[in-house]
């Protein structure tokens, strides 16, 4: 226990409009700043004998739930007409913290639904240019050397909306929810591949799912350095909606590339050019071309809280956080502004930082009850920068939909209510 | 993707029996050391389209499930006599991976069952020799800074039965599954006790619960530096079996003092000497006395594949592979042998290690079809060793219960059937 007294460093501003320095409330008591507003004078006698108290609980459960009282932390979805199942499900992210997604909670994009695969009947062939075909079954595959890791996945077109002309009226998990992170582990694709023999002339990978869809990608090589058939998600096996038994893990790499239900694997000379590489998941741009095979999810951030739909209570000391993460590798800084950009200062990093995986984000502030705007920007390994939303519609122009990773805005109105702006 | 050929290193031996050295199956192509089994001249005509491919699958949930397939995936349960919530679970952790522990799998131990907490009813109240008495709702201290850390829990009884005099023939879920890790947030209890103003005679803390129970512990005040009031886990609030809607969360100390739905603090100059602490976890030694009061759990480890209950299919290269965790910090080094304790090689740890975490640990074996007995072997970055069995009990006797540590032995018979042995 710190016993030393608060200094007047714990109200240090870092930046505009009531930053405060990120070390202010780990270093002093936070009673110094104003943020406890409890009644003194207490004893155990305030205590309520609550009714959870006067009888014995539930009982063992196989395979625990949350909490009733959690009923509103569920993925939200759509899907497209006539459909039940081509859509997205995005994760409430204003609701969670911490840097890891349940995986009952983690985003879906599926194209025709989630097949319910019997993992004993399920296959994985690789094929095509090399040596020597291989067939697994789940067996075999589980009994190649695995490797474990953290990492994001983010579809490519999260945050699609904010290139429209208006800022729209979304909370985060409408916003930015199609962004999750687990600890994945499985076999590494490069080690399947070797012991196929690669052919000399193959340069690009298709991979295809077992869902009714056949949803295919095309994969550059390269990318089996660090890919993963993965097997488990946190732990356990994957689950359907993310593709149980196995799914394939390209850390980093736009979502729709991370093949869920993974049967096969052909290697090619070039790429394939399936239907969601061609007709989808292209950016296009203002001249009327498309940016085809952009696959690293460039450096974003965003806050997620406060963020839209909360209202804060009133003027004080809240703590700003939020989420980094870069699909080329660690991010190194996160800066927030609560004046719209005009001066920023560096929140501080959940440690470990782990390259191609969320980063938490930390930051006080305290709010004099005025108006603010909110902003984060990151900084990666590699010194990029997050865009402004305005230098990156310049390049892009507004009817691109993909890889939007502009700064974000949020406004905090006198009441305290947060809302979506372009600033 | 690396395209060098495989060498004879991929099969160096690292230790008798079979234990090869730990970068052989990443370097080089498994082929070379006959992991596949899988027959040749295949092309994508060798795939069956399979019934859930013929149709569209299942639509979105709001919080999805682990696959039907997946139900022998669960936690087990005991209770006392004539009740169905003071017992415990167990994570069935021979069917996991990685390091994670899912939310729906964590271990629990209840002494009245899980209370079904109203989180706007809850309050958390410090008090004692303090200051200035604090009582918070959630939503206050929800506004507090908050830290995110991945720590493992462990019961003080875990493997309890491996004092026994004969070897217990359990699975890996029955011996050692009062284990679990996941990612926590929430606030430093530190910075609530600093603003609550601690006396300078307090040197203990007594934690209690909101169940039935009451159930209650000491906590030695130095505790608090690195304690968490935690409410989130793996990103979600913390489920009702694991404190909802706020459990303490002291890194490295045994289970039973990470106080779930965690309702008062209370500053003492002394110990209180709870029921939780004077009946039970105590160590029992041979004179007679108890060692009371021993908090960290010690360095420990043990291989999760194969383990007892799982039959290898046949002679040939296996991933051993296992779990390793200290109290004390961070784990330096495992290492495995597959000749009861004669020879040792050093497995491979999973990147980043973290302290008072999980580490999962991977070493190649090639079984030759003949006896073997497997062991792991922990060491923590103090120089500790996991000591063997026969250590621990020349130290303590059988009839201790708590806090068991040995080095844990698995021998594998000539039909590849794993059986739990002293060794």
């Amino acid at each position: 226990m710190n016993r030393r007294r608060s200094t007047g460093s714990a109200t240090e501003a870092a930046a505009g409009n009531g930053l405060l320095d990120r070390r202010s409330l780990l270093a002093a008591g936070a009673g110094s700043v104003g943020l406890a507003g409890a009644p003194s004078a207490l004893g155990a006698a305030d205590l309520s004998i609550e009714p959870w108290m006067r009888e014995p609980g539930s009982p063992f459960t196989g395979y625990g739930q949350p909490s009733r009282f959690e009923s509103k932390t569920v993925r939200t979805s759509a899907s497209a007409p006539g459909t039940t199942g081509a859509g997205a499900s995005r994760t409430p992210l204003q609701r969670l913290n911490g840097t890891i997604t349940p995986n009952g909670l983690h985003f879906e994009r599926h194209h025709s639904g989630i097949p319910d695969i019997d993992p004993d009947a399920h296959r994985l062939l690789i094929h095509g240019l090399v040596n020597r075909p291989l067939l697994f079954t789940l067996e075999a595959l589980a009994r190649y050397p695995m490797e474990t890791r953290i990492a994001f996945i983010e579809c490519g077109g999260n945050s699609g909306a904010l290139y429209q002309k208006e800022a729209a009226q979304l909370d985060l998990q409408a916003s930015h929810g199609l962004l999750s992170c687990a600890e994945w582990t499985g076999v590494r694709l490069a080690l399947l591949l070797e012991e196929a023999g690669i052919e000399p002339q193959a340069r690009w990978l298709l991979a295809e799912g077992a869902d009714a869809a056949g949803m295919s990608r095309s994969v550059p090589i390269k990318a089996a350095d660090e890919a993963l058939v993965a097997l488990y998600q946190n732990g356990e096996r994957v689950r359907p909606s993310n593709g149980y038994p196995m799914r394939l893990l390209l850390p980093g790499y736009e979502g729709n590339m991370n093949v869920k239900w993974l049967r096969r694997i052909k290697a090619t000379e070039g790429p394939t050019m399936t239907k969601d590489e061609t007709s989808k998941y292209t950016i296009l741009l203002p001249s009327g071309k498309s940016l085809q095979f952009v696959f690293p999810i460039e450096t974003k951030s965003v806050i997620a809280y406060p963020s839209p739909g909360i209202t804060l209570p009133g003027a004080g000391i809240y703590e700003i956080s939020g989420l980094a993460w870069s699909g080329y590798g660690k991010i190194s800084q996160v800066e927030v502004s609560a004046d719209g950009g005009k001066s920023w200062a560096p929140a501080a990093l959940r440690e470990p930082v782990l390259p191609k995986a969320l980063t938490r984000f930390r930051l006080p502030w305290r709010w004099d009850g005025g108006p603010a705007v909110l902003q984060s920007r990151a900084t990666d390994g590699s010194g990029y920068v997050q865009p402004t939303r305005d230098a990156l519609i310049t390049e892009r122009g507004s009817r691109a939909t993909y890889h939007f990773n502009g700064i974000t805005s949020w406004a905090v109105g006198e009441h305290g209510e947060v809302r979506h702006v372009y600033a």
